[in-house]
């Protein structure tokens, strides 16, 4: 008898109905609070950590994908929003690169700064465009670690050719970190 | 109707066969062989990268978990050899933390050191030991490219109590690496 080595990963199913799959959101803002929307709904569902990510396709802004902190709910350290959000965008365009030949570039939106797992994915997903609401401190606030993230791990982004934005509408995001915190979530990797 | 927003993840099939998974692997070095051949097997069988990873619990050396890099077969730029392994392992423990109160500690062991990505995931995996084969430098040399890894980076890791160890059997691990150039596989994050 083998050991069940298949991993089944999945978004909570509140995500389909909540989010507009059909909508176009024109801009970062536009895009950010579907990020944030993610995020405020995974902590008043109680589906996990108070972090959304999300991928659309540019200059457009499609939805690709959705993703929500799923650690605690899927016992998986690694399925931060973001990683969700690319993987699952990877598997929607069929392709291990987000930067595909004449298909249009993609953007990540995450509610929060990247932590150093998920800044390296960045790199590695694709995506041309990292648009982040609240920041490292926000976060690190609340007792979450985001690991070693330095200066420098962004100017290596930007090196390889991945525009960066930050602190889009960084108030509206750090409220939903705020909000988890007084509904006594858990700080998984403090 | 739905699109399908399930990830169904697993190792490849020899991955079972290949490995003993009865073995008791009591040195950094027999573990290592593991991470080796794990990825000596992904090229010869052009499942992927060449990189490997196993987990291992503490102290007596059981085998939890192992991952190859599957980003070319599984079409999800996150899925390198730690990453699966580490969530192969959290699933087989029940526990998002492989940081268990009163249940051992365990090692990552990697037939190279981690990109930027895998680095962080380290961090958040709950392992207390990192174990690692092939340099930095092994990989860029044939073009992969490892992302924002600093010294601090190795550093932070220390500070929060995970014990790192490198250059373990490099000479056999880089060996791989050649392997995987002289076969022509893809560099796929260049």
């Amino acid at each position: 008898m083998h050991a069940d080595r298949t991993l089944r990963i999945q978004p909570p199913d509140w995500v389909e109905e909540t989010v507009d799959w059909k909508a176009t959101y024109s801009t970062d803002e536009d895009r950010m609070r579907v990020a944030i929307l993610l995020a405020r709904e995974n902590v008043a569902r109680r589906t996990g950590g108070p972090f959304g990510a999300a991928v659309f396709r540019l200059p457009e802004g499609a939805l690709v994908a959705a993703g929500v902190n799923s650690v605690t709910r899927l016992v998986n350290s690694v399925l931060h929003a973001e990683i969700l959000a690319i993987m699952l965008a990877q598997k929607r365009v069929g392709s291990f690169t987000l930067d595909l030949p004449g298909g249009g570039t993609h953007a990540l939106v995450t509610s929060c700064e990247p932590c150093a797992m998920c800044l390296g994915a960045t790199l590695w997903s694709g995506a041309r465009h990292l648009v982040c609401g609240a920041t490292r401190e926000d976060a690190t606030a609340l007792g979450f670690d985001e690991g070693p993230v330095f200066p420098e791990s962004y100017t290596y982004l930007e090196s390889r050719k991945i525009a960066v934005v930050r602190g889009v509408l960084r108030k509206e995001a750090a409220e939903v970190l705020q909000l988890y915190q007084r509904s006594g979530g858990e700080i998984y990797n403090a």
